[in-house]
């Protein structure tokens, strides 16, 4: 069966996802908020709809990539949303990265309409969508994900079915823990090298080589000496994330007292003004709090 | 000029240090309190001595690898010790894990001797030092380090010259602050994971291939998942490491809240009788606190 895509919310991530999906053959219908937004993916040759309603109507697998939980609920379930134009057998496969709860609400509204979900949310930020280089972590069915799978192989490179709806979510909810305090703990080592007198880029290249050695390390590590605060990926967004995390730890009941402190950083990076920066402009704060410049930034 | 070596200190690290740089031809001479902890390294054709300050009497080069700030100013600067024996132009390399302030207050005290000092901590753990594979981590002047340097290519693979004296420990300090803080990040993700059901052996997969990917999840992340919590690193060394880098902070007045928090864990688990075990067991109190069990342990 010949496939036929949708694609909703044509951000800084949709937009190159969704001509990727377009360049590698396939029909493409694509709404978004912003008819401009559109413009450069029908230059590509996809086909603009009024709404997501309309998107459904044409096609058989809906890939949506919006900012927050709020706005894919709109959507998939709001007036003129993805539910009321979509076919039996479809299958609704929602990018963004939102609550895992909402995830699995959002899913079982769906499937009482016959309409399959996945939960598919990304790392690799916008160079990762423009080079069809993104982290997928996906949940949902097996023979969906098996479905879905020749779409996201072009759009991503390490694509994992975790386990059942709200899986791919809970995972990269797991992600964004790990990052965030990969790179508070990456600042406060360059804080206690450059407070010694000791160069923080001898100590990233040391630490390289041994069990302290990380993509975030390579990456954001060598960014934040620089202090090129660029997104990347914008503080404003990892705040969500973490929002989503600590909402999230709620709900089960456990604790994350580290996620929880790193939050604080974001949130108050963000109040500084810095939601549109990188997320590494927590380390700015650092600098800040301990009198320390480890860059000129 | 052909270097004499001598070796202070032969514990479960030590002793294989000592013994590859026997085996790489050195002639070695050898101390430790415990006159049965010299005999493997005699057997490779070391020579034992009643006191580091007769090893020091015969060598050129003297590296010292004991447990903490106080031994290595017992050994170097204490009754019997190198100070008293040493000859004016050797080097004292501490490759022990100590205060990066002690050291250089001692690098001072050999330098009025006319005796130069390198340190020169380490990562890698026992098999580091068994396979001649350790991370080493070096402060002092760059000529020393040249002239140490055909000596710590026998023991270690990652060998980076960091700065001035103190500039290992500095650096080691660094590490044990990342590394702390990445083994917490993974096991607040793993329980975030198994809290909504989620598997977290699929979460570290898909982890390891993104932003999120590194050494710790990859190595110390399947052994928290496996529940082995077998040394490797033991908790109650990593608890000293953490307490020097918590007294460096203090004494340049900077705030580590990260490292901090961390150690109160580190600080728990060895309290709970878990100072023998891997520096991992954190993850044994995390599952606790949030009755979350990922492992059977």
């Amino acid at each position: 069966m010949a496939e036929t895509i949708g694609f909703i919310g044509l951000g800084i991530m949709g937009q190159p996802m969704a001509i990727n999906l377009r360049k590698a053959g396939y029909e493409v219908w694509v709404h978004a908020r912003r008819p401009e937004s559109m413009q450069p993916v029908v230059a590509a040759g996809a086909t603009a709809c009024d709404s997501a309603r309309e998107v459904a109507e044409h096609v058989s697998i809906i890939f949506t990539m919006v900012s927050d939980t709020p706005d894919v609920e709109a959507v998939i379930l709001g007036e003129n949303g993805i539910i009321e134009g979509v076919h039996t057998g479809s299958v609704v496969v929602d990018m963004s990265t939102i609550s895992p709860t909402t995830t699995r609400v959002i899913a079982d509204m769906l499937e009482t309409q016959g309409v399959e979900m996945l939960d598919a949310p990304v790392s690799g930020g916008e160079k990762g969508a423009i080079d069809g280089a993104l982290s997928i972590m996906v949940g949902g069915k097996a023979e969906v994900f098996e479905r879905v799978k020749p779409m996201f192989e072009v759009m991503g490179k390490n694509i994992v079915h975790i386990g059942d709806n709200g899986a791919g979510q809970v995972t990269k909810a797991c992600n964004q823990v790990v990052i965030a305090q990969a790179i508070s703990a990456i600042g406060e080592a360059y804080l206690l090298a450059e407070s010694n007198g000791v160069d923080p880029r001898k100590v990233r290249e040391a630490l390289m080589g041994g069990f302290a050695g990380s993509r975030a390390l390579e990456s954001h590590g060598e960014r934040m000496l620089d202090g090129n605060y660029q997104p990347g990926f914008k503080a404003k967004l990892h705040q969500k994330d973490m929002r989503i995390v600590m909402q999230t730890a709620e709900e089960m009941g456990i604790a994350l007292p580290g996620a929880a402190a790193v939050t604080q950083l974001i949130n108050t990076a963000v109040g500084q003004g810095m939601g549109e920066d990188d997320s590494i402009s927590i380390f700015r704060l650092q600098q800040k709090l301990s009198g320390v410049k480890v860059n000129k930034d």
